[in-house]
């Protein structure tokens, strides 16, 4: 077999979909028509032995009878004909193709065995296959994407997921954009008869759009290959693991979800480590480390500050800090006293954390307390923590003004940035929101806004401070490494 | 001192406010503003030595010439102000005041140590003292309403919150409404130079309205005392107890948020332990506590089933029950084919975790595979995750149908309802969202819509499968006490 041709699979000019009703809601026409409103790049080749239209082009009754070759193909038939279906794919020189159809080796039956075995004969003739059973290959700057995503964002960044989960998948693709995490591709490869975790490893390791690779498993196909590929990727870029199944009611699960074989916690605890992986333990965490590695400095953080009106938010952000193995040093003397005097008094604490007593002190006020406190030595990065979500009840009781026009998160974020610039110190922002009433929509609507104005300005910003210390901590690690 | 008249306190009929400005945006004004826009039941007296007038009410120049007796003050004049404005309040007949000013013993210096014990001296004379620096008392009843809360609900429950920081306070105030939980009565003390942690337990242990105690504290005034109070209350309600400021650097922060003594983490934890609390370590974490108290039976809950759609949403749960100490009994013989056949084949699983497949199945079809599930006597609870964000891909997909008018929430609601009542098991819901786009702010909407729709039947609601499982373990721990 011939070198993978993973351009022709990430940026397909011809893809054939096998399995577009021309009505209902089949995945085959939901991938279809997902295709379509992504305004996917190349040439969409629809296949049903019913024929008819779809969206006025013409289905053809099957993939041999698409005129010319295709470079791809989605596949999402009933699980029976898939062999076949494939067999015709690899005939019309497709380079890969993505099996978005169940009823494989995950079913634990020896006819579902059978298929997937037939899948893989198919597949050793010639043809790449990502699936059975997953969600398919998200590729923002082609526009393929995966099921069932018709609004995934068609903008291109540095983070790479290779995930064994379609839902893993979808739903990180959905947080990208918000969270400010833009992607190089993804792929969601379900059961993985071929195209899986490994060679996936050893793709994005020299991928040059991917800087930051990130992965869910729940098992692996060869132990041995696969930290082989880790460990050469990790040499390289951050490579992020959020490893699924560890308990054994977990590993149960897994091999119902994905047909997987999994591995127990120790081994697998040890065995990323010594690869130079970061573990992560849930998809946020893992979504945000991709958001920390795409925006902080690569610098072995250990001191802090933390800035934010509420001296509970400080209370708390020491008791996580030390669970995190950061410090908050006390900012003492000259320091100390230069950032009290930009802080409202009474009731400011400038210790550190910094205790802003009041969320309405202007931003120009909190950028020269960050400024002061950045002298320290010690200090090697800053959360800040504005309660935007207090300028809901000050308008209120002002009467006329509305929220959205009084809360000055612009403001914040220019300041955040410049005082990240002027101190060669990164500012981290963490944006809570306990305001989810059914009439606090505009509170969210603003801190959405909060967040974006942060982001493009390349601040990340997390909604706890938990998550926030959590981020800097995968950072401080790697770059501690 | 005669016996605190805590009716006056929570219920006060009139209420002298203390540094109230014409104008401007202080504390004073700004707690005025909102006891009026929370509609107070009592009748409200402003005051301030430069007179004026606020809202078409006539501002007096001191407590003194206030006409008649006062059942309550809050005050939020300068810290200097402080100890005589008191002394006037409890020569009017106040039954208490809280001090929302702050520039006392948290600042450090002798000057407002001094000034809190004549505060403290004046409290012995006769009057109950909250504060000072803190946000004052919220009671939903009678319409007192904490800084800054012009919006808080006015809805009573079961819940009392006694914190040592007001920031803490009223971010739960603004959590209850959308998360479920409702307030009898909430109590910031702030620096509590006289009525605090130990009292408030004991008054809300025979407080008729408050079924669940939850607090936060940073320290206590005598931790003997405090032990008593707790294990008294913890024999006849559930107290939740979040200790803030267990490393090191949290008791340095404790020092100057609430000027308290911390002490160590062992000790605590064990003191709680014995004392029969529940220990959490967020305030997320209290509030959902607080949110299963309300809504769940006390059981000691072991067994669970996690149904939705994802298998790496199972994947995850069963991780997540080993480290909540709850596990998820295999579903098998004649109750796993009951399961399997509610579910659309292929790609679902009915072992358990329930693998739904595809998050567009029938309520009715998932109300069934519940029912199910629930004749195996190893499940004790059940836990499902419609992913009710999917319905906004369906949604652009099919065309012209609108997103919030195809997604099923109040029969899903029903459904649980009635599962929960035929089976006698409790269902739990997890609505996450991954979609928080500034253009999805309608999944947003629909989710709380959502939200509200399950808790109006009873059923408890979390964002993610390990608040859900956090929640429901506090609960079996203290039924299983």
């Amino acid at each position: 077999m011939s070198k993978t041709d993973f351009e022709r699979i990430f940026h397909p000019r011809r893809v054939a979909v096998a399995g577009v009703s021309a009505e209902g809601f089949g995945f085959g026409r939901g991938i279809f028509l997902s295709l379509l409103a992504m305004n996917f790049d190349g040439e969409l080749l629809p296949v049903n032995p019913r024929g008819g239209e779809i969206c006025g082009r013409k289905i053809y009754p099957s993939v041999g009878e698409i005129p010319g070759a295709i470079d791809f193909a989605v596949i999402a038939v009933g699980a029976a004909q898939v062999p076949e279906t494939l067999e015709r794919c690899r005939r019309k020189g497709a380079a890969g193709a993505e099996i978005i159809s169940s009823g494989f080796r995950e079913l634990g039956t020896p006819e579902g065995a059978a298929r997937e075995d037939a899948v893989l004969a198919v597949a050793r003739r010639g043809i790449r296959v990502i699936g059975p059973n997953c969600f398919g290959i998200y590729c923002p700057k082609s526009g393929l994407t995966m099921l069932p995503g018709p609004d995934l964002s068609r903008e291109s960044g540095p983070v790479a997921f290779i995930s064994q989960s379609g839902g893993m998948a979808i739903d990180f693709a959905f947080m990208g954009p918000w969270l400010g995490v833009r992607f190089s591709k993804m792929v969601s490869f379900g059961n993985g008869v071929d195209l899986r975790e490994t060679e996936l490893l050893d793709y994005f390791r020299t991928d040059p759009e991917t800087e930051i690779i990130s992965l869910y498993v729940e098992g692996v196909a060869d132990g041995g290959d696969f930290l082989r590929a880790l460990k050469a990727a990790a040499a390289e870029k951050p490579v992020i693991v959020y490893k699924g199944g560890l308990s054994e009611a977990g590993q149960r699960a897994v091999t119902s979800h994905t047909a997987s074989l999994g591995g127990s916690r120790i081994i697998w605890e040890a065995a990323l480590r010594q690869a130079g992986a970061i573990q992560v333990h849930s998809l946020e965490e893992l979504a945000q480390a991709c958001l920390a590695f795409s925006l902080l400095p690569r610098r072995p953080y250990r001191g802090i500050t933390v800035a934010g009106g509420g001296g509970a938010l400080g209370v708390a952000a020491c008791d996580m800090a030390e669970a995190y193995g950061l410090s908050l040093p006390r900012l003492e003397g000259e320091i100390y006293a230069g950032v009290l005097a930009c802080l409202p008094q009474p009731g400011s604490s400038a210790a550190n954390p910094i205790d802003i007593a009041n969320p309405y002190v202007p931003p120009k006020m909190i950028k020269e307390a960050l400024l002061q406190a950045a002298r320290d030595p010690r200090v090697d990065i800053q959360i800040q923590a504005p309660l935007l979500y207090h300028f809901k009840a000050l308008s209120t009781m002002m009467g006329a003004a509305s929220f959205p026009e009084i809360t000055p998160y612009e403001e914040l974020a220019a300041a955040a940035r410049e005082t990240a610039d002027a101190s060669g110190k990164p500012v981290v922002v963490v944006l809570p929101n306990p305001r989810r009433r059914a009439d606090d929509l505009d509170v969210e609507e603003v801190l959405r806004q909060a967040r974006q104005a942060f982001l493009s300005r390349g601040i990340p910003v997390f909604d706890g401070l938990t998550e926030a210390m959590r981020a800097i901590r995968h950072v401080a690690a790697y770059a501690g490494h």
